[in-house]
């Protein structure tokens, strides 16, 4: 949690301390949906062996690796399970790749707005991260094809025929994919360019954050190297974490073919409520925002945890976020997300995934209120400078 | 787990495959040592708290950092709980605080023999590391003043006086100091040089390393770098995996001074029983060495996991290694803690922590055994050589 921008984060820290005020803001899962009862069996089961305490090797749990890897057969991805790498997040997975990608100064192309973290640990290995899928002169491009943080759509056709046709490394952040509400994510671009996709991905949306648990498919000649940067980085992603995730998948007696397909099922099963679930939030979100803030433009979206609102009120996101705290409501401002930070046009990020329906349409209701009183000030203050 | 050397991963994973396999290598704590009661019972108190759930900031839990300060003021420093940085193992420290300091072609210096992970990292982000704390033009050292890793032994007063006196950032890597033997690690460099110091440390020798919990405590100058590294890696370190650790450590219901007080000195009990197990196994494994290898020189560890072992027998170690695991057991060649990773003169790391006292006297045997073949093999291709 948090953002590099001091501002930005104090206004965050202030939020996240105080109950009363609605996390719009944030990216968080809903805590309703964490599987407590099955981690808590899971873990009861776990700790019986040692192993799950011990240190264990850098790719991680074969029985995990042999999940994830099923559950990208069923979309049509030929990758093997000792093709995948356990990383501590998807974070850790978009680090391993750019590293073995890009070099200092490289550029790296993503959609026009983008998700922060990526695009500040892009920054912070020295590379530039430039507004634009087809922007030129990018060696690599990063991009989450089957629901894009912010927007929470999908990449449309051409964008994604131009981003195969074109030479350079992809990097494809697929956190969300599973949550697309209509169940259908797309193939994922690793299946069409295999050679050239890290494909990344995580547990954090679809089980629960706190377990750190991602994963990174590098083209096979990267590999090695890949391994080289886990183990140099971390050594290994948390055993217990993964055992946990073992158990609680199903795969703890057993990880033979059909003990895995009878996973990867009862993991649709949990989607499919989860799709639900997010669906009605950001339908109430939606809904709330067309209410009280009618200028503002949104899209429905196709699945993920937010929704991207655009506006032509001539306001900054940070002054707006800090007279939202104040209403007792937190969003993301809109320039954590563009590879060039400016502020301008306003937009937020706004997500329906965390809060209960009510408080989303409270939320909403105090945005409008904030608004409004940001407005009235910016007009007084220009009304002052014309009428001195 | 595993090294970055191919062949002797190869051999590595071999031998961790095979149960018979007596493992005087890879530096694991005894599962025997791992608290399962404390941190079962701390799981179910943790489950119930979605945060233990959800994303964290990346400095990691307060309580656990208050709890890392305390400890560490017990040994003399003066460090604030918000100065510390949780981190995914000791490891992750390493890395930050290297990438903080150490440029690319920097030259780091370390022991004659240091922690092979370390090593890698530092090839890895581009660094040298180079045999000999004093080892001229050096613009960082590494080092394990209470215990190091391999000797079991600590950092001489002369050298920790040079150590001071130079005028480089200095990398702590105090993994080992709570289980010297004696009870009594020295103080840590960080409270005679607190403005050039990196003080890492971890959970994995004490509790368990499945957990991955370790921690950074930079100078302070350095603190949002050290941060921006941290989230930019991982966002942070597992929030369940801390707030197990917060619970097994008994300040799950309150984080005030007292509460820390007695958590330290609980913790202080469990050490007390450690050092006393790894000190007879410690025992146990040197006077083997001296009955089976006697021509082999070994000093008694003042703590730690593991002994060092030089030879003038003209062996090559990867060589022997290959013989030793034929033979049932397994070590660290000493080439991989060499920053010049020369094979010669002949030395092992032998660890005496993952395996109970038979055990280990057996796997000297076969060690003894392994030598021989190696020694008569090579005997013979130098006779064969000398008399066509």
């Amino acid at each position: 949690m948090g953002s590099v921008d001091p501002i930005v984060e104090a206004l965050q820290r202030r939020a996240a301390s105080d109950a009363r005020v609605i996390a719009l803001g944030g990216g968080l899962p809903s805590p309703r949906q964490f599987p407590r009862r099955a981690l808590a069996t899971a873990f009861l089961r776990t700790i019986g062996d040692p192993s799950a305490l011990q240190y264990g090797w850098p790719e991680g749990h074969a029985r995990l690796r042999a999940f994830i890897a099923a559950r990208l057969a069923a979309r049509g991805a030929d990758i093997d399970a000792d093709e995948v790498v356990v990383t501590s997040g998807a974070q850790q997975a978009i680090v391993i790749a750019t590293q073995a990608i890009v070099g200092p100064g490289g550029r790296i192309a993503t959609d026009e707005e983008s998700y922060p973290a990526a695009l500040d640990a892009f920054r912070t290995l020295g590379a530039i991260p430039v507004a634009g899928l087809d922007a030129p002169s990018t060696t690599a491009a990063y991009v989450m094809p089957a629901i894009a943080n912010p927007r929470g759509r999908a990449l449309d056709r051409a964008a994604r025929g131009r981003l195969i046709a074109s030479r350079r490394a992809l990097l494809e952040d697929d956190a969300y994919a599973e949550l697309r509400f209509d169940g259908a994510p797309p193939a994922p671009l690793v299946t069409e360019a295999r050679g050239r996709v890290f494909h990344i991905g995580t547990f954090s949306k679809t089980l629960c954050p706190g377990l750190r648990v991602g994963w990174l498919v590098a083209p096979r000649r990267y590999q090695r190297r890949v391994l080289r940067a886990k183990r140099d980085q971390d050594l290994q992603s948390s055993t217990l974490a993964q055992a946990i995730l073992v158990e609680a998948l199903g795969l703890g007696a057993d990880g033979d073919d059909a003990a895995i397909a009878r996973a990867v099922e009862s993991f649709d099963a949990r989607l499919e409520r989860l799709r639900r679930f997010y669906r009605r939030r950001a339908e109430r979100l939606v809904r709330a925002l067309r209410r009280h803030l009618p200028s503002w433009r949104v899209a429905m979206p196709e699945g993920g945890f937010s929704v991207w609102v655009d506006s032509d009120d001539a306001l900054d996101d940070v002054t707006l976020l800090r007279a939202a705290v104040d209403e007792g409501v937190a969003f993301d401002p809109g320039r954590l997300f563009r590879p060039s930070r400016t502020p301008a046009p306003l937009a937020l990020r706004l997500c329906f995934s965390a809060e209960p329906p009510d408080r989303l349409e409270e939320g909403v209701r105090r945005l409008a209120r904030a608004v409004a009183r940001v407005a009235r000030a910016a007009h007084g203050a220009r009304s002052a400078t014309l009428h001195p």
